[in-house]
């Protein structure tokens, strides 16, 4: 017998917190819904916000209809958590408003992971942080960090790390649902179209708006995400090793990344070079990621099997494949990661520290 | 006034050297036919060869039509250089034939690449190995190895090489004819259908044949190039590393590479982390890429100017951009790179080695 309690009836659902979803109409929020939707037993309301724009659409959680209301003090109010799905300016102004109400506030935005005060939290790495948030804010990783994090932190845990080397392959999703759209569009104009492609810049004017990107997508690769950091770095760049020292609390970790979008829709790729302070060994470290909660192995080259973002889209685990170990450094590995940018790399680690807290309720 | 001497015509380009183009039909023959083109006053007669297959096709080089000959080994009579772009169970037969019968050869394949007594040669980097071909073989390296080496040797030669850790994104021109060809049918398929890549293995489901490569390569990418070498590592991984290591006489080189293939035709770019001898400077660095022979600087992220393979395809140089100092180690340097493959990567290497013979005939 189905239950005839809508997302916003207590019946049946007295005593659970109330979640408020803030960007509920957003490629974060899109996959929130759906990862909440699996998750009947944990919340009583569920709140779903966004901007005046979207306010007063109807949107499905848990399998029933529910209005958007636009964001506003008032949401927060009787509201045990709020996960932000924002842009950052959104959740710089709301996240404190929300907190001062009393509620935690589990956010993806970029705006607090390196804030003092704040913890950083990667549920099967450092859970235990969650509970001490004195400014009533958790902040969630970037999806570059989220695609390795789980994975590295898993070998580190065995090795000890000290250098990471990361290249990224990201999809479009990282820049939201117009970076998806803005794909799909480029996708439709070029097409298998055999004039293109072969020489310079006729594939930049085939391919219509950029949108969220500085250079065309589609049949390319653009070797920049994020915003301009210092020194040349871009935002993302700097925050997978900002992110990565203060999740492992390794704070003289040595990171060099560098982030590339590839015409990817949603799995994020990350090529790795991990030095670590022990030897490594290729069986062990297979084994080891093998067997860590949140990583699937998927290593077996011979028959074809390693990782593609293809291959992983839609799912929720850190899938690891391609693990070598140097040939010039004992203590060296490399490996090759990829991951939903949305589920692990947004929505579920925040919807992961939102059921911590829920559960310390 | 044109000239009406056809390719195989000696009138007015007599006492020149006589040129065999060995795999004139392929993707790397169609660029060399294309540079023999831009290089009138260089060679007598030029014979385009194929397999049997193609015999009696014409092609044009230098503006002029030639009739394909199938490979046998009259072609080398009289021959003084012959250029090899076929695949290497061919190279491996018949470039010794060509070489005793006192052709000189230069070979794109790997066959090789490796091999005591040839010379590996990067006319920008190591132009006098080219006289020391005990064998009279000469070795052009792989692409991925030729999308770098010119940057990476101009670097070395101000600081000292010591560590190289490479991550790829090498286009579908890396597979030759078929990967080309592979690609544009698979993204016909696609197009900007947004049914797709959302979901685990839709995209394998929706493209079609998978040609060269062992995954989907439209909306995705492929973490395999080359065969499978040891300990898990791909023949085109062990050849940077190879290759990086004899084109530099630095035989302790440390190298790391990953090796990924992109939704990219034909330009390859590559992610390096490059650690050297001497302490590096962000603006040296950047001037001594910009004033190198054979690399173009593109290195303005204020105002998005970065290489991109879209941006490079079918042009000669290699182009440079990202060059970032790490963070953490002063010896440290990160840069993108991008060049087309089947030109600097391919055809345009083993044409400037073939030059160079011709000139000292
Ligand atoms: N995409 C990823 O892979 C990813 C990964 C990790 C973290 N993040 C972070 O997650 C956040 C959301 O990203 P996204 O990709 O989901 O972006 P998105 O697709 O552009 O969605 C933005 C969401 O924010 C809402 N919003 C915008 N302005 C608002 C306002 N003034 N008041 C209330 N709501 C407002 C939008 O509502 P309307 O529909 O009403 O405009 C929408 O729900 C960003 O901070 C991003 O950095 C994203
Ligand atoms: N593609 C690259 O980016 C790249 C870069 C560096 C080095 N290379 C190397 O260059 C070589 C050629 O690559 P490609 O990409 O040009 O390959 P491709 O497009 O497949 O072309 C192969 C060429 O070899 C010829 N051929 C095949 N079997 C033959 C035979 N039995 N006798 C005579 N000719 C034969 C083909 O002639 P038909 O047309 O008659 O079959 C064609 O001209 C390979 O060794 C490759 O490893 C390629």
């Amino acid at each position: 017998m189905a239950s005839t309690a809508g997302p916003n009836s207590t019946d049946g659902r007295e005593g659970r917190p109330t979640l408020t979803v803030v960007g509920a109409t957003g490629a974060v929020g899109a996959v929130l819904r759906d990862l909440l939707s699996t998750r009947l037993d944990v919340y009583g309301e569920i709140r779903l916000v966004a901007s005046p724009r979207s306010a007063g659409r109807t949107l499905t959680v848990r399998g029933e209809p529910s209005e958007v209301v636009p964001l506003g003090p008032e949401v927060f109010d009787g509201a045990d958590i709020a996960i932000f799905a924002v842009p950052p300016p959104v959740a710089a102004e709301w996240a404190p408003v929300a907190a001062a109400r009393g509620t935690v506030v589990v956010d993806a935005s970029p705006v607090f992971r390196t804030s003092p005060g704040v913890p950083l939290v990667v549920p099967e790495v450092n859970p235990e942080r969650v509970r001490d948030r004195p400014r009533g804010i958790i902040a969630s990783p970037g999806c570059p960090t989220l695609s390795m994090i789980v994975a590295i932190g898993a070998l580190h845990h065995r090795y000890g790390l000290r250098e990471l080397v990361v290249s990224s392959y990201q999809a479009a999703s990282g820049a939201g649902r117009s970076g998806i759209e803005t794909l799909y569009a480029q996708m439709e104009k070029v097409g298998g179209d055999r004039a293109l492609g072969n020489r310079a810049g006729d594939v930049r004017g085939a391919v219509g708006e950029f949108g969220p990107f500085p250079a065309p997508l589609a049949m390319n690769v653009v070797p920049w995400t994020g915003s301009l950091g210092a020194d040349g770095w871009t935002s993302d760049e700097l925050g997978i090793r900002d992110e990565t020292r203060k999740v492992l609390r390794l704070p003289a970790l040595k990171v060099a990344a560098t982030c590339v979008r590839v015409p990817v829709t949603k799995a994020h790729s990350l090529s790795v070079h991990a030095v670590f302070g022990d030897r490594v060994e290729q069986r062990e470290a297979q084994a080891i990621l093998a067997g860590s909660p949140g990583v699937v192995l998927c290593d077996n080259p011979e028959s074809h099997e390693f990782p593609t973002p293809a291959d992983v889209v839609g799912t929720d685990p850190t899938w690891a494949g391609r693990v070598r170990c140097s040939l010039d450094d004992p203590k060296a590995l490399e490996l090759f990661l990829c991951g939903d940018s949305l589920r692990k790399g947004a929505a579920l680690n925040a919807a992961q520290i939102a059921e911590l807290i829920a559960t310390e309720l």
